[in-house]
């Protein structure tokens, strides 16, 4: 999509045995492009949200194991740098889908044909996932243009964190709908939780609906229950960090909240997803591990002051101690449906077995 | 309660015809005195929130009104005052009632003898209020008490924003029953939600209960539904800004969304409150202003730097507009229980007016 009006994937090729990627802890305040060219670089580019957002996560370790290839490329060299990608963040199915696509293409490969192999099933794996979001995108448009003209005004949709093209290659998941609605003259409004403890709604989700011109307002986490008690959302739309089998969604710290406020309001809950963020081996949502980050995330605010630089804020008292719960699990009795790339689905074992052929 | 080791409260006599107020828009990072000695002082101390919290917002009017009185003790300067005052935060009721309190008392009396006696009726709205706090203390310290003789174990009491001694003149609503289990030996620990936007909970609530000792953990508001799905709370108490006669409660934004989570899984949901904060001349909570504050506070937030300095970093894209909603209304049936001053309560119109003498 578009920043300053000129066109951006999220991660591309810069080079034989690189990549570059927008740098999303700079956002929005300023436009910086990331280089990874290491192994250890591209772990850590995961490791610290530079590239975040499940796919984004697995397009990004894709070509962390093709660079790690290109420097080591043995069984040896393989399997740990498989094992390091995958330690890089703990919740996000892609990652090991992705991880375990590349090692598929490349392990029968003698080691002097695995690098490349892996950059062009990297490269696929970029170019998939932007047609499954403009698939996702085409699925959900429906419900929106339903909704619009159900009502015959402006679609309120609330979403939570970024589920945005920035977490993904391109177009984004729970935003792929909702920008098709807005190019295609649909209008709609979006409701974007500030998303704390890093406020990604408010640095990322706000930036990217902002540089394509889609109105919005950014609320606080907290206003969700509010608006709909108020009848001022007419759906939820929100991404999933990974899906289980039954449909128990986990996603960003917060989301569960809203699903529950939804229910109560009887407000639509969609959750947009591709195909790889189903953990077919997990029916129980409640068995995903929950990765316990940073405290600081919680006891300090970063963001632009007055004069322009960057800087971080203490908002507790010195010492406070803090716990930093990342994701969050709802379970799929309060999801209305999943949008996927294979079109509107049940949260459920069987239509979602079904339509992904695992029946 | 104490500071540093020193004891204090809220807001204090300073002289004849001026009180002394903590300057709540600075801590926890300084501790400032605010000196109110003039009518639209007080009304923008109200307004700015450098005093906050329903019954501490009541005593400051109290106050305001007196010194008011002190300048135009006229009929027309007591009613221009008491319609500035009532005008300076629309959702508290307090704020009403104890202009109201001091209007009856020195409406009768002649000019010369009505700011005397309005500032001898608002020490005593301040006495009062210390003392109602230590009673729904006492009410609610039997529940806290109940679940560490059940559990065997510390007892995890979630709270949202402040209603602690901060937002009181002493002693504090929700925090009352923590005080005093902390005090007697009950083991307690609670979870402060950090209360976007304005941070009360990061800023408030994890300073007073630090500088009473009171164990205590941070965490984003997004994170409670999650804590209590785990298992991790085992009853939530927060304070209200207005009761309905049925027991609605219109509290912080983000209440709700906990009350919901709270009912999920059969975690208690108190409100804390003395009877000052019941509206009886509402029913549906629904019918409450809810106040919309500056967009300023959800794209800003306010810290200290790591040099010492207080600044406001700007979170969202410059230009992104926001919605604040400052409350929310959670209906009486999320409600557990009320803890006032005459002890437990259910959230139910009849229970509520037999014990405040109004069936």
């Amino acid at each position: 999509m578009k920043i300053d009006g000129r066109a951006y994937r999220t991660i591309w090729r810069s080079g034989a045995r690189s990549v570059e990627a927008l740098d999303q802890t700079r956002l929005p305040h300023e436009l910086v492009f990331h280089r990874i060219d290491t192994l250890d670089g591209a772990a850590a580019a995961i490791r610290t949200m530079i590239v975040r957002g499940a796919p984004l996560i697995g397009a990004t370790a894709a070509y962390g194991l093709a660079i790690a290839l290109a420097a080591a490329a043995d069984d040896d060299g393989l399997e740990a740098a498989y094992a390091q990608l995958l330690a890089s963040r703990p919740t996000a199915v892609n990652l090991r889908y992705a991880l375990e696509d590349v090692r598929a293409v490349v392990a029968p490969l003698p080691p002097q044909a695995r690098a490349e192999a892996a950059f062009a099933r990297a490269d696929a794996i970029c170019e998939e996932d932007v047609a499954q979001n403009l698939a996702i995108g085409e699925a959900g448009f429906k419900l929106i243009e339903a909704a619009h003209l159900r009502t015959g005004r402006t679609v309120n949709v609330l979403t939570h964190c970024n589920a945005g093209w920035l977490a993904t290659v391109d177009w984004g998941t729970a935003t792929a709908p909702i920008y098709l609605a807005h190019d295609r003259g649909v209008p709609v409004h979006v409701w974007v939780d500030e998303t704390r403890p890093r406020n990604q709604g408010a640095s990322l989700t706000a930036f990217e609906l902002g540089q394509h011109g889609v109105p919005h307002t950014l609320v606080a986490d907290n206003a969700g229950g509010h608006l709909m008690q108020r009848g001022l959302v007419d759906l939820c739309i929100v991404g999933a960090d990974r899906v289980t089998a039954r449909g128990d969604v986990a996603n960003k710290i917060g989301t569960y909240l809203k699903a529950l406020a939804a229910r109560a309001h009887d407000v639509p809950f969609y959750v947009a997803l591709p195909g790889p963020t189903i953990d077919w081996r997990l029916d129980d949502g409640l068995a995903i591990e929950i990765e316990e980050r940073s405290p600081r995330e919680v006891t300090h605010v970063w963001g632009r002051l007055d004069d322009g630089r960057v800087a971080e804020v203490m908002i507790a008292p010195a010492g406070t101690s803090a716990a930093n719960p990342a994701f969050d699990v709802t379970p799929a009795e309060l999801v209305t449906g999943l949008i996927t790339e294979r079109g509107l689905v049940a949260a459920e074992r069987g239509a979602l077995a079904a339509i992904y052929g695992r029946g």
